[in-house]
């Protein structure tokens, strides 16, 4: 359904940023029962600007799943098959969770912000619900809940000379996936070094309503000469970066092998992990299929609203995210292909509006590497 | 956000049904990672056509959570405080699904479909991870998916008639809430006297997409005399009649017991289901604050994309639904206020736009009961 005014309604939930940002956004979608900016000017300047400057998202959509109390650490054993023993509370985890048959349940990244508790940073999928219900059923001594929280990130080659004039030279010893906690007036705020772009950042995990408004302030006025503007998640720059997304790229039918993920199954360190049996069948037998990124010729593409057919004589595969990249010059596409046409610069044909166009395989994405800052 | 366009993405489906609907479709709404229109002509032009003619709604957002094995009826009574031992398979049952606090996870309507394979029809929240976390945390004997059902609801009416001339005189015989197995060609279809409207009608399970463009086909040729529209759940009328939406009048804060749910919790004959120690303690206490309906003066009100405060003196409630209703010529709405308060004709203010207004308590819905089919 293209082109069409989403209605408002409280069951799609505004964020504390809304009003900041509402008379400049021309898309949106829903995420998280809650409503996500997709373009502000229009996807391809929204790029450019992020690609050069510095950009303020607000990605309050990112929910966290709290988990509190002593049975904490060992249901987030049950949860992922990544090893989460005495997790660092200086690091972000990028913890993929999978159900009983290996499915993908989400792609979050885990944070540990105090001793018995921990945040689930999570895609599009009521993780509060898979959480909450293992929990119940297995009467563990834990609290989980979702706390008013709502992400900000900081994203942009600029980003980095932003945040050091609120927070100070600090930011300049951020690793990628760093956190920390940093000083914001009288309040301390959870800061990492993450983001769903390839271009540098941070997201800020601000806590409540209190301060929100006067650190959206606080880095706009500090931003004017950095050219800042509000953005959001780029459609174009995520695809080019390989940045994937749960719900077009991977879904409940997916194991994390088919996604390229299996490099955070770390089965042999951690067996306590719903779909651990699963996991280990696959990895032994290697998946059928697997992600892959590609390099679709011919026109613009139009909006990808589902999957494409991806053949070599007969289905071998789909395309699940697909957009015109200006900085390549090509259209740029993210999808599930089989293993045995999943090598470099295979030609395939994809089936788009009833058309077929070539498109040749590429293993790593148009993008591979997170850029530097300025 | 007012007026904004949904920006296409896989991770919101699209339905079987919708390319017969996209080009007389003017708003959507996104609920269960699907899309589901919201306006064809407009709200009231909707309305009216529903309570004097025959509408089809494509409610492929209607998930189902196929609950099927052994232990199909043992995770149901864990899932729910409604007696659902020896269920009637001629019957739909409406179920509130309650967590550990007994919050509200969901207002679905059971199917039994088979003997040990029942649909757990959903509200706006995805169900399916916390059933299948709980089936997997205990390791019951069950396989729990999302199988390809996308129901069609026949609402107004002349639903009957229209109904008749497809699937005979049965639908005669049909009382509220019966389920039946119907013939459709070769196919089998489970066919519900239901609906998320309180103008008379019948949900269509339909399977798969083998027979789908057939039966819609089949709907509006036999409909042409009947003045027959494609339609969706309507605003006005649903309020007006009190029906809850998930999500928006009640979440996971709210027990089954503010919202009037009340009647739906058989803690005595069935002490399995979690949040059953929770309920217990809330029935013997009585809740604090219940659901109720309102009449709200002054002009046409906004779209409530938010709650609205209600005051007496101090803040006593929230409004959670609300909209302009031509037929009762005022505004009416759906919230929740503190018992005392609660009472048939108590004048309160709702704050709407920063402008108090006077509203009236209602304890039941302007359109409390269900219409008679022509």
């Amino acid at each position: 359904m293209r082109g069409k005014v989403l209605t408002p309604t409280k069951r799609i939930r505004r964020t504390p940023f809304s009003s900041k940002v509402e008379d400049k956004v021309k898309g949106v979608t829903v995420y998280n029962h809650m409503i996500l900016p997709t373009i502000f000017k229009d996807a391809e300047e929204d790029c450019r600007h992020l690609k050069s400057e510095v950009q303020v998202w607000d990605v309050s959509v990112q929910r966290q799943v709290e988990i509190v109390g002593k049975d904490a650490e060992k249901l987030l054993g049950i949860l992922t098959p990544r090893c989460v023993k005495n997790m660092n509370p200086n690091k972000c985890l990028y913890a993929p969770m999978v159900n009983q048959e290996g499915g993908m349940i989400n792609d979050p990244v885990v944070l540990r912000i105090d001793e018995d508790r921990y945040w689930i940073s999570i895609a599009d999928s009521d993780v509060l619900l898979w959480v909450s219900g293992i929990a119940a059923a297995l009467k563990l001594n834990v609290k989980v809940i979702e706390p008013s929280v709502a992400p900000l990130a900081i994203q942009g080659p600029k980003s980095r000379i932003l945040m050091k004039r609120i927070f100070g030279n600090e930011m300049d010893y951020f690793s990628y996936f760093d956190l920390r906690k940093l000083r914001f007036g009288k309040h301390t705020l959870n800061v990492a070094r993450t983001g769903w772009s390839k271009q540098g950042g941070f997201e800020i995990y601000v806590e409540g309503t209190e301060y929100a408004h006067d650190l959206w302030e606080e880095l706009f006025s500090n931003g004017k000469d950095l050219n800042i503007r509000p953005g959001c998640p780029n459609q174009i720059e995520r695809i080019e970066s390989g940045l994937l997304s749960y719900g077009s790229d991977m879904t409940i039918k997916n194991s994390p092998f088919e996604c390229g993920l299996g490099r955070f199954c770390e089965i042999d360190a951690n067996s306590t992990c719903i779909g651990f049996e699963a996991l280990e069948n696959i990895a032994k037998q290697g998946p059928s299929k697997v992600l892959r990124y590609f390099d679709i010729k011919g026109e613009r593409v139009p909006f990808c609203h589902d999957h494409w057919p991806i053949f070599n004589s007969k289905k071998v595969g789909e395309v699940t995210s697909g957009i015109f990249s200006s900085e390549f010059n090509t259209n740029v596409g993210i999808g599930i292909v089989e293993f045995d046409y999943a090598v470099e610069g295979t030609k395939l044909q994809v089936l788009i509006d009833n058309k077929l166009r070539d498109a040749f395989i590429r293993e790593r994405p148009f993008n591979p590497k997170l850029k530097p800052f300025m």
